[in-house]
């Protein structure tokens, strides 16, 4: 959900039970290593967001490429993201120690987590890489130590305007049975 | 969850729930490029776990020196996985194209679902990406094409002994306001 109602904050409350969420998730040796930062002030989000928007710029020339294909009405909605992720009410960025990547399979169940539980309290977010161009500026607003990396630029807040489920391919070309290629499940054959 | 019960194997329909979970996590512009590999072959699953107690062995080493100062009973449930990947009835395996990680961000939010859908089953997982070491055999054993990654490896299968919630570390230490070291949330200043 990349279109976020500016206008009506998160409670302290649901954000603690999103937070929460993310935390229980599990992690390499229960090693918990990854640092959340909550984002909810409006200066530090407005500098996230011109960050943000600087990026999109850049990405959207590529994304705008017949050779991407990107649907467009995904363009639109990345769009509008990318020029107001600032106006979110809170941004989450979650940290982990070493260089960009490392902690990954331990950072992003917590984010599935969190995006779960936001969507369970009615909040819509968004699990973005973009900023990762400019990540050097983003580490500097929310004074982020060097030896850490960041993993994600979650906005969060109120969805504004329609909130469907995405639609996904066939089961039978995302899924395989023992090898690469082999047709999972029974009633596939049918697709 | 680490000790699995090699006896009682997944139903197919559980397996489908598990999987189609696991499609409709998001993922960066609904790409979609994850392939999911569902392992139900005694054969292929006792390759893999061949594989992976190799690895095992290998970061067993360093798991068990002092400077790492594992906990000893994640220790006991690593090893008992390390022993008998290859018996869990079914074994997960991830991919992407590209090289290893660059597909992180859409990957592991899908495992997430996975590992909540199996939980709500009453089915234990654990996410591993130990077998790293050794992922050229892996892809061999799968037919993996060159071009693609894999991402984690999933045992599944009934849970054998306790199944507790896993403790966490507070709030307060994982989580900032606004800034790298600002402490969040009010009940925190407590902890």
């Amino acid at each position: 959900m990349r279109r976020l109602d500016a206008g009506r904050p998160v409670s302290e409350a649901d954000l603690q039970t999103i937070i929460e969420a993310a935390l229980k998730a599990a992690t390499g040796s229960n090693s918990q290593t990854t640092r959340w930062i909550v984002v909810t002030d409006s200066g530090l989000r407005n500098r996230l967001g011109a960050v943000y928007q600087q990026c999109w710029v850049q990405a959207a020339e590529f994304l705008a490429s017949p050779e991407y294909a990107l649907d467009d009405r995904i363009f639109r909605s990345a769009s509008h993201l990318g020029e107001h992720m600032g106006e979110a009410p809170v941004i989450v960025v979650p940290c982990a120690p070493g260089p960009p990547g490392v902690a990954s399979a331990s950072v992003f169940p917590g984010v599935q987590n969190l995006m779960l539980a936001a969507r369970a309290l009615g909040l819509g977010t968004t699990l973005t890489t973009l900023y990762a161009m400019r990540e050097s500026e983003v580490k500097e607003i929310l004074d982020i130590p060097e030896d850490h990396s960041t993993y994600a630029m979650i906005p969060i807040g109120y969805p504004l305007g329609r909130w469907a489920e995405a639609v996904r391919k066939p089961t039978a070309e995302l899924v395989f049975h023992d090898r690469w290629g082999s047709v999972f499940g029974s009633q596939n054959s049918d697709t």
